[in-house]
């Protein structure tokens, strides 16, 4: 095994850390989030850092960076307070990789990448037409990680868009069904396979 | 397509919104968290939160509870300030869920559920030796979540311990390689098979 220590992670190239550091933790979600400025210009930006944050309330975080990109998301999400989760299967790997080019704020990733927008009842943020899982979301609070300039976004669950066949009796979503991607480091995409699903774990069951 | 509101989601049974809120989110990767007592107690529990926060300096986020299950690793994280990321693998699944158990204080989940702890250097914090990637990581900030009671905890990669034939030469972890699983929701477990992997997003090289 070989042994990386902080110094030679700080020395490598900016580039080679990039990839190592977001790879380092695993794969990761892949979704795309849709927000809509005041002047009504809608920006749609891949994330693979969404993370559950609780149950009840039904809590998600995102985590951003507000002076680089995606810094359209972050500014709509605070000055509108609603945006959108939306699923990336597999039909839409490459249409959602491109939506992290840098494009203008008078251009919609959604047109430049061939998304649909689609808005559902009365929810003042665009979904993603094609993703199998939308869920709408409204900003609740947000946490500055002083360490490196990020910040948590921390949104409540409004509303979920999914089909009933994707829903197991237990509540669980079936990602495999609806063949959700996962995404390791900045650039590579995988589908899955699903292993192994377990009871909840108590000491008097253990299986070993 | 289901419209699902938030009124039908505060209504749900609790396991049945446990499961829908814990899988929503797509898939999650799948870690095992090594800390220690100031008592010298070691102890492992598995993490689906695990979350990128920035490459320089090098940092990685975990969302837990500081009052419920798993509260000895919050405790031994502020208390000591050293913990380890290990990855899980597809051999590690089993008994990876099963560090999920309530076991007491004086129970260690490394024996009970048959991973050995590996100490690595002078770094004060067990490893799992199983593990494919072990990082060591080191406390930087918590971030208090008002809205449900949670904490983020900021940590620094201090070291990274990886197979040299597991990175690849612009720095990515090579997870195929080492079989490193992903979950859904609270209990299923997924391996993957690479589909794509795209250049560097730019206007001028769309590929569509």
């Amino acid at each position: 095994m070989n042994f990386i220590d902080s110094k030679q992670i700080s020395e490598f190239s900016k580039v080679y850390r990039l990839n190592l550091i977001n790879s380092i933790t695993g794969y990761k979600p892949a979704n795309l989030i849709g927000s809509k400025s005041t002047k009504g210009k809608t920006n749609l930006a891949i994330f693979s850092s969404v993370v559950h944050l609780g149950s009840k309330p039904p809590l998600i975080g995102i985590i951003t960076r507000p002076n680089t990109v995606p810094r359209d998301t972050y500014r709509n999400i605070v000055e509108s307070s609603y945006y959108t989760i939306n699923h990336i299967s597999k039909n839409m790997v490459e249409r959602a990789h491109f939506t992290s080019a840098k494009f203008s704020e008078d251009e919609s990733e959604f047109h430049h990448c061939n998304f649909e927008e689609e808005y559902i009842k009365d929810f003042n943020a665009p979904f993603v037409k094609e993703s199998k899982v939308k869920i709408g979301m409204q900003l609740v609070e947000e946490k500055h990680i002083d360490a490196n300039d990020t910040i948590l976004i921390v949104g409540e669950v409004k509303n979920i868009i999914i089909d009933k066949k994707s829903l197991e009796e237990d509540g669980s979503v079936n990602l495999g069904r609806d063949e959700t991607v996962c995404i390791s480091g900045l650039d590579t995409y995988y589908e899955t396979n699903k292993i192994s699903k377990y009871p909840y774990a108590r000491k008097d069951n253990l299986p070993f």
